[in-house]
């Protein structure tokens, strides 16, 4: 019934790693070497490595290497699914929050009318 | 340097899960009881109940035992946490990639001016 290595399951996967994110948040701002992605993390460049292979895996980030430099660039696609799957659940709430705020202006008059008889 | 059990991790590890999207999906239209929450889902209800644990524990979700039944709702402020790194990341790229159609935009004429002396 369910399909444990679907795309939103490896982009969340991916995402839930402070690490995987502060490389994210490098990439956003533009491509990276691999080198340049571990620059600011605390860990070995074999470390760097395994979190791009999971980042890579879930589609998040797209890398390609040239002569001996490996350069990683952020893909949009799979962020707009997972983007797009929360706020499509953000907007069904919201949608019931209206209309019970809608339901309760509708009532509250009659509501009131009645308290008064 | 980085926390492993900072909130974005939680709410993305929780939502890595097919039958805990299944859950918050259904909790995005209104509250439900843990029994309601397992009617769709081919497991038992112990299992869904650590699935809840977990979106418990990630601030995605909340529960109140009332007699015996224990009703689940969403709780928006994690969400919009998920939501807003996932859309800031979105936002920093699209203004690179904006900055970098201006800076063609700009350089192209000049380029084609050049070509043509």
């Amino acid at each position: 019934m369910l399909q444990t290595s679907a795309p939103l399951d490896l982009a969340f996967q991916a995402l839930a790693d402070p690490t995987r994110r502060i490389m994210v948040e490098r990439l956003s701002r533009g491509p990276a070497s691999v080198s340049e992605l571990a620059q600011p993390l605390d860990m070995t460049l074999s470390a760097v490595v395994q979190h791009l292979a999971v980042l890579e895996a879930s589609g998040l980030v797209r890398s390609r290497k040239v002569g001996r430099v490996r350069t990683c660039r952020i893909d949009p696609q799979a962020f707009h699914a997972a983007e797009r799957w929360i706020s499509e659940r953000r907007a069904s709430w919201e949608r019931r929050l209206d209309s019970l705020g809608a339901f309760l202006d509708e009532t509250a008059p009659r509501a009131k009318g009645r308290r008064r008889t």
